[in-house]
């Protein structure tokens, strides 16, 4: 039976989720999971239902009249809103610069389901992982940039964007928990016992986009600053990978410079 | 603002969430916070909602005049329900025998805010923790039990139980992962490197009663089956708080011999 | 029989753990639990050896003669030691001011055997924890403190450090993830999903001492400040009790503005 | 510098670890990381010193000569023990079935240095990942096996090990918290909040062996056998990899059905 996840946020007030209920009663649709979140200090209420057609028998419900039916409601409320359906893969483009752990990880997943995920391409200011992309038969776009290039490889990336539908683009690398250079010198340095990463979304301002996932693993003094890199490589794959699940899901909604996760 | 917390569960059909809905919008209700949640194997419907009045102008909802009003919904789809006020603190007596590690957590949480209950009384079958109690100002009930006496014992706690009108018996003893005697022994003689502990609800088939929460502590070859006992003892400390603390804010739902846990 | 901990660190060079080795051998003296680590960074060497009399028939070994009997050893390779009997139980002082939890927990956990420490005395600027105190029938200084009596306020904290004899000061507050003014707000306000604590040695500069012990817990967008205190308060209390743990058990050497802990 | 790594089990008596320094000072080798641990209830000692030549200047020390200079020391003491260069990779002989993100994570981190091991080769009774092996430029040895070709394939499987001085054969399988076929539909009907697994060696006694690494991921009740099934796999990864590493870096020592582990 088909099956659609719908996610919306919008000035909190009573009624939102019996209008929403009123939609899928009238289409004889049938909540699988839902989650409601008023946000007391921004006054916004967020939701995301997945639902399913009541009746297998019942011609399968058309994504677009569907969107046109809730459209009103949506309005009404002042809601922004999405419907999707729920077997629909985003479809991911990837970019990796020289560090390819978060990459390969994210391929291996996608290779055995774990990720529903479509990656038409994988876009690189570096050679170095074509061949890995071949082994999973993907596109491998080498767009080298410098001071120079840097508008004509942005303005190239935005146009494959287009051209291949793209709905998310993930960046491979990340935001340990010491920001700057060398961040697991610096952690080896301070001597601390626990190592993190953040997976955020990207804003214009460095680093400091709102969190959708992290995670931390248990360090020693013993470990060099290579070990300290091999244990965060694997904490930021980690973390990248339930990210990335967690957006594809329609689990993330935005609240400000923070997010609502329903996980 | 009066806030109530609405839990109910039943076969899962359409309409159920249109309809409770509907029922806060006509009570002038706002929703704070809501999950829903439909089993696929078991095919019943599971709803947590938090709800506060939406003006604050208005007179304060009464609980039974709420409780009335639903109860024709809840019949039509067959729901089981409860509607409590989110500020009222569950009446919890605590039962204790010798070890009391995790009877000092929950008074100490208790008295800090951390767990929202009241503790008319403790029992216990020894005198050892008669002293502690005082400290919290807690009257404890000391019945040794025999076998002679354990009818007896029995009945005299179901008569505590009804006169402090108590809402939750809390048996402030654990499910080690190693089960049988001397948990921690076996534990040690296999050599892990993880031990766990289960707070779970007693059914009368011992230690297999609906799981509400799991953690674990790391341990190592160095650890001697005492250590591992200490470590033990401080992860079902925390374990048994945790399901305490979602058991009294209605975030556990039975389902069979399972648990729906909306945290 | 009795058993000692030799703890030491000095320059790394050649033959330390075989001058080390030998004094046990001179002296019948057996290894339970050692550990070593040279620091290729710093150049220095760090050492902790648990040993005890290899024969039970033997004189209990005296605790001057053995300090005399490694003086030499240490003197020629510019070692720093110290030995301590392991059934020495450290004099903690515990400084609180108005939040608890740390406090109750480590009384608690010295009560029940998991902490291997005396606490003979109990210093705070607020009379609040003066019936938690009591209950453990530990004396409790009440030292107000104000901008005028800040000196003298030290001044009979360490006339009562010279007095009870203390062998460590434990400060049972915390440094959260985020410094400064209310840090769980701040947490809040940036939308974190993991909320972390550290203990650390105190230096004159603040909250950057070395690093003993980390670690962290998970929240959620549903949380608001008071639920992130709460769970913050949870992991400091594990944090602190860990920490002061392995100070006592003598397994922390410093290692300039690090430290090497043999856990 | 050239350097090695000595571990070593044997009766606990005193004079061990000074006899093993005093083999290191003769030959001029420093210690850079040891420990030891005497165990209480096996009455067994347990030793592992990664050591360098002291002088950059001298000849590399040789290892048979090392060796045969060790002997004497290890037959007064009825040691066993081993002694490699730290440089030295061990051979890894990676067999899989039909479920491959072990092989995968393994063959990654392995071409990223995280793990140091040479795979000369893998060997599956299933034609799967064939490609994947081929990826890595590993030969694949498709070995089909069926009731009547059982003792043949092992036979060739030995031969392998021969042929290719094989140091360590990993079982990319795994043994979760659950035993028994479809463990992660048992962990589903359970209900649990937490699923583990254990990276054990194997002995004839199934699932018994000594235990090597365990870790855990917490899940709830809204996800699927086949989410459960995705989780599950990620930490079986985790701990397969995290064992093979300790186990490369010559960190475990067996003690008797359990291990030390010098992590």
């Amino acid at each position: 039976m088909a099956s659609f996840i719908l996610t919306l946020s919008g000035p909190d007030r009573p009624g939102i989720v019996h209008a929403v209920t009123a939609f899928l009663v009238q289409n004889d649709l049938n909540i699988i999971d839902s989650s409601q979140y008023g946000d007391a200090t921004s006054k916004r209420f967020f939701m995301r239902t997945q639902f399913a057609q009541a009746n297998a028998a019942d011609e399968t419900p058309d994504l677009e009249k569907l969107h046109a039916a809730f459209k009103s409601t949506a309005e009404s409320f002042d809601l922004d809103f999405e419907i999707n359906p729920s077997v629909k893969k985003p479809r991911v483009l990837i970019m990796v610069s020289k560090i390819g752990h978060c990459l390969n990880d994210l391929l291996f997943r996608q290779s055995t389901g774990q990720l529903s995920i479509e990656v038409p391409l994988i876009v690189s200011n570096h050679p170095d992982f074509a061949t890995l992309a071949a082994t999973y038969n993907i596109p491998f776009h080498h767009l080298p940039v410098t001071a120079d290039t840097k508008a004509q490889q942005e303005a190239q990336i935005l146009e494959l964007v287009r051209e291949h539908n793209i709905d998310l683009i993930v960046l491979a690398r990340f935001l340990p928990s010491f920001k700057g250079a060398k961040p697991y010198h610096q952690a080896f340095d301070r001597g601390v016992k626990i190592i993190g990463a953040t997976a955020h979304f990207v804003t214009s301002d460095l680093d400091e986009g709102p969190i959708i996932e992290q995670n931390v693993v248990r360090v020693n003094h013993g470990m060099s600053p290579k070990e300290l890199t091999h244990a965060g490589s694997n904490v930021e794959s980690n973390v990248l990978a339930t990210a990335v699940k967690y957006v594809t899901e329609r689990r993330v909604i935005l609240n400000g410079h923070k997010t609502v996760v329903f996980n």
